[in-house]
């Protein structure tokens, strides 16, 4: 059987949060673990709404450092320690820098957590790194050598080139393998893309009537290793039985870009491909100028990857999710515009959505 | 006329925020300025839930370090500067290490203000500081020595001892002055007492009676700077019929605290008390250990200062505002226990409650 698979759109707003659109946060379920992406403020209260569990996150992933992606992250590691006695350790993933802002802000609120971290930093291409970055930031590995109490050494990943464009590998071992790729934003932002192993072949109802079997109570006996007879006397066992392997599934979680084309290999056949819209079609060039996409752009992004299902999300407050006034602008008509480039396997995320990620059959 | 004087709790939560209990934050409306008190994570998606606007902002005062009262101030920040194009400075007031929190978590972010904004330190006594600190946290005023591009340079304040206690004086120009006593709590944590000039005096109904003259247009004539003459010849002024003048309003903002006492004498005569009662009088030795305080305690330190009106703030997520089943402990039962000490002048805040403090009269 596959795991359980499902994504959670806490936040689907963009820069400034508010009670309808919360900042930018999605939790990806797999099984019984929780891995969540990106963590603006407010998050933990939208965790508690959910029907999710934050003691059962066990990795993080920020996309990009912007405070509407990362400004929620201490009160989640807090509220995780303080939710429940978890004691299993919790591994942040994000651009070069996001240590420091941790050890800072837990260390400055003199915070202890009741488990261990470990951060894992994604050190930015050069060509990733903006005019403006030197002038607002000084990230220097060495300025906060000091670790929290709680923390564990973590690890500084470097990009890797593959079919011409910079991999991060994050995540090797496990079912879900992660790789980061880049994106193009007004600071370093990174696109996550978790690849589930091959599923495991099951037994194909074809394959039993090819035996002259009905599924039934016989399904069971096999399953537990039994072999059955058919009246012909052939002795048959599951591997007899059993349907092909499939890939599995792959889920592509991308942070704030105006231009996500180097993604598109790694990304290749994504399941589900989650891209940010923050403007709508008309408003293409204030997008761009502020490292934004339109849904047109994100539908192209897209179709680059040839993706299954696309989902919009990180849309500007401006938009309601239905108009008051006939000519407002409202989520469903960014809709409209990524389907007119996309087709109909595209729709918009809202704080809440939830949505299972099924085996392909 | 005295200014409009207003008081609004925006989160009465403590520890963990959640939908109906935001992390702490407290503004203090003074004529067309706000203060704000505290700025927990999700601060500035409650100032959007109010009637007031953040642009309006201009001073900010942390009584300490905790997550629940600091982690919604960069976001906040961000989004005064988003929400409209102020250019007014902004003045951040609290413990030693604020500044780093400020400079590292938006630069990191790479987060431009279009206002100036300035951070000024209270340096806590050596008794304030606790065994952990050095643990948990280095705090150097030489590790962050580059100010954010919008930051001008701000100032350490030391205290100078007053009738026996440690006293920091913030603000001594203006017609509100401000200045901080010491609490007791985990980490450095402060009172804020906000004191206004002797309110001027006004036109008094009695002595205008006394003159044999009756309320109405001859106010406004004499306010305007004209002399009366009365029946028998005599001239009259404006200063002729001014009352006393009064001693200005008084409103007390205590940080987390166990112990208040050593601000009885800075906070004596407030109008308005505003301290923590976490936990329920039978929960004391929990709530002393965590350096909380429950009703009796804040009744007590109220009595203390001869305060005139007490609010509690700061409760447990685990006091619901009415209670489902029978024996549940309410945050009206808080308020119930500190009536039994301080008398009826006393409530519990919760968020979005505004109250108006009324000049004497």
């Amino acid at each position: 059987m596959a795991r359980l698979m499902e994504v959670t759109f806490l936040g689907t707003g963009s820069a400034n949060p508010t009670p309808n659109k919360a900042a930018s946060s999605i939790v990806l379920r797999y099984g019984d673990d929780l891995w969540m992406f990106d963590c603006g403020e407010g998050t933990q209260t939208q965790v508690m709404k959910s029907s999710l569990k934050a003691g059962k996150i066990t990795k993080i992933f920020i996309t990009h450092l912007h405070g509407d992606h990362l400004y929620g992250l201490s009160g989640l590691l807090c509220t995780i320690s303080q939710s429940n006695q978890r004691t299993e350790p919790v591994s942040i993933y994000g651009p070069l820098g996001l240590a420091k802002f941790i050890r800072v802000s837990l260390g400055l609120s003199r915070s202890e957590l009741c488990f261990r971290f470990k951060v894992i930093e994604l050190q930015p291409t050069d060509d990733m790194l903006k005019i403006d970055d030197a002038r607002l930031c000084n990230i220097s590995s060495t300025d906060t050598p000091v670790l929290h109490p709680c923390e564990d050494e973590g690890r500084i990943v470097h990009h890797t080139m593959v079919e011409g464009v910079p991999v991060w590998t994050l995540l090797d071992t496990g079912p879900l393998k992660v790789r980061a790729g880049k994106l193009d934003h007004r600071i370093p932002s990174f696109a996550f893309i978790m690849q589930e192993d091959m599923l495991p072949a099951t037994l194909s109802v074809e394959k039993l009537r090819e035996f002259g079997f009905e599924p039934g109570p016989i399904c069971a006996k096999l399953r537990a290793g039994e072999s059955i007879k058919t009246p012909t006397g052939v002795s048959v066992t599951l591997s007899d039985v059993l349907g092909c392997t499939h890939p599995g599934r792959k889920v592509v979680i991308c942070g704030d870009s105006c231009e996500s084309s180097a993604i598109a290999s790694i990304a290749k056949d994504a399941d589900i491909y989650i891209h940010e819209a923050t403007l709508q079609n008309s408003l293409r060039e204030t997008a761009v100028e502020r490292g934004h996409s339109t849904p047109q752009m994100a539908a192209q992004f897209a179709l680059q990857a040839c993706a299954r299902f696309l989902y919009l999300t990180h849309f500007s407050q401006r938009y309601t999710e239905s108009s008051r006034k006939k000519k407002e602008f409202t989520v469903k008509d960014l809709q409209k515009e990524a389907q007119q480039v996309f087709g109909p396997n595209c729709a918009v995320a809202q704080d809440m959505l939830t949505f299972t990620v099924k085996p392909p059959k």
